[in-house]
């Protein structure tokens, strides 16, 4: 979640929460009428990966906040000047040292709370010739009944396991987005053209 | 694109560019020792529809700057406290007085020079009751072969439009995903089990 701002990032001077013109929303507006900026608040892109070999799956347990000690896809913010592939393949090598063939997007979730789109994509270790990286305590492969579900670091990590798994076992995968408690699973059908 | 932040937006005081501890990247740091705070610049999300009533598609003439004048798909800024699905329907809503049933995500685009990541959901009008919204000259209905090709407002609009219409061709849909010149387009097999 983004703290609210209190002055203006281009000039300096507090700003106010006013509905500019040509605007229905309340936005943090300059102050100086010199400069009367429009500081828009809008949400973050999480990227990540599903790391799979075999049959077995990739966490990282985490050596930073939140949730240290606790494990997690590879994922994390999305940076400028990188696609999205780009930074969820880069997460993937700084948090497991691990090189992926990136496989298509599985799940899209809002994170609303936390201002926060998380989008993680199926993906195929090339090899197991991983390490943890700088904000990882261990990288380690599971198998499905050795999932810590007890000890995930968050809910899209938990959902996005889940569904991983209820796909597979049904022999297929969907594109699931939306709400994490109320995900709209989109069937093979849905890619098809309805006439 | 975003502009730099010259000044710290919780404490007004000037920020530099510094690599803070524990990061591998220049960021925008507050200079003021009690405050320190680090100004991350991430991409933001821009969300629309495919509104398509029978073999029409709705595309919107802009009222606004950039592009004023030129046509485009409904799209805008995603807001905090909207999910993507509901942002996607709003923008709709807001620029076409449109209601649709939205389908599948259908294509997500990098627009890396603007900081921007677009997505564009298929979507069915529910009628034909619209009309333009404030940001909006006109609104209609237009078959393949009338859409204005020279007169699109946005790169992912033309892309997203031309991928489209070939997958409609082809009879099935695709999920393209990437950078706007080269995206990855998943076939139905990639959302399939491997093994």
């Amino acid at each position: 979640m983004y703290p609210e701002p209190k002055f203006c990032s281009a000039c300096g001077h507090p700003v106010s929460q006013t509905i500019p013109v040509d605007d229905s929303r309340l936005r943090h507006v300059c102050t100086n009428t010199g400069c009367n900026a429009v500081h828009y608040i809008n949400p973050k892109m999480v990227l990540g990966t599903i790391p799979v070999y075999g049959d077995q799956i990739m966490l990282c347990r985490r050596a930073i906040e939140p949730r240290y000690g606790f494990w997690t896809l590879p994922a994390g913010f999305m940076e400028i000047n990188e696609s999205i592939h780009q930074g969820a393949a880069r997460e993937t090598l700084e948090e497991a040292g691990a090189r992926v063939r990136l496989g298509p997007p599985f799940t899209i979730f809002d994170v609303q709370r936390a201002q926060q789109v998380h989008m993680f994509f199926r993906a195929e270790l090339l090899d197991l010739d991983y390490a943890a990286g700088p904000e990882s305590l261990e990288v380690k492969m599971f198998r499905e009944e050795d999932i810590p579900w007890d000890d995930l670091a968050f809910m899209t990590v938990s959902k996005t396991l889940k569904l991983f798994f209820e796909d597979r076992r049904a022999g297929r995968f969907r594109l699931h987005s939306g709400d994490l408690f109320d995900a709209t699973s989109w069937p093979a059908e849905a890619f098809h053209h309805p006439g």
